[in-house]
């Protein structure tokens, strides 16, 4: 089973990463461009069958390693 | 507008990020874990009603800056 998780920074939190990105892009002649954020992406292949099983470990595993809960958001996409 | 982009690794190419992350989960307990890879995740927003020329943007930036291409995909995600 492939589950991905997507993980971002909080609204509030202030993302550096995502202001140079948007920066370059302003530098490159994209002018349209109102603001970029950047977050990280897991693709994990469980061998779990049982689809309650296997999003209660992939909760588990994105809140004790994936996330840092104090600043940062995920969403799990099961496919 | 918004659009996220997520980058990978190609399938071929070695993720030493993600495997330190399956390695961390084995050793918390998580013996079911079969792979782990670890991408990036963009969220733009974009001052563009236009669909067409939003995609052509998100399509270049993607190609130009994002990613990249000898080693990494991109998948783009219209909301």
């Amino acid at each position: 089973m492939k589950i991905s998780v997507t993980v971002t920074l909080k609204k509030d939190v202030l993302d550096p990463q995502g202001k140079v990105v948007k920066q370059t892009l302003k530098n490159l002649g994209y002018e349209n461009i109102e603001d970029v954020r950047q977050g990280k992406f897991f693709e994990i292949e469980l061998n779990e069958n049982d689809q309650v099983k296997a999003k209660k470990i992939i909760e588990e595993i994105s809140k004790k390693l994936l996330t840092n809960t104090v600043i940062e958001d995920y969403s799990i996409n099961y496919k």
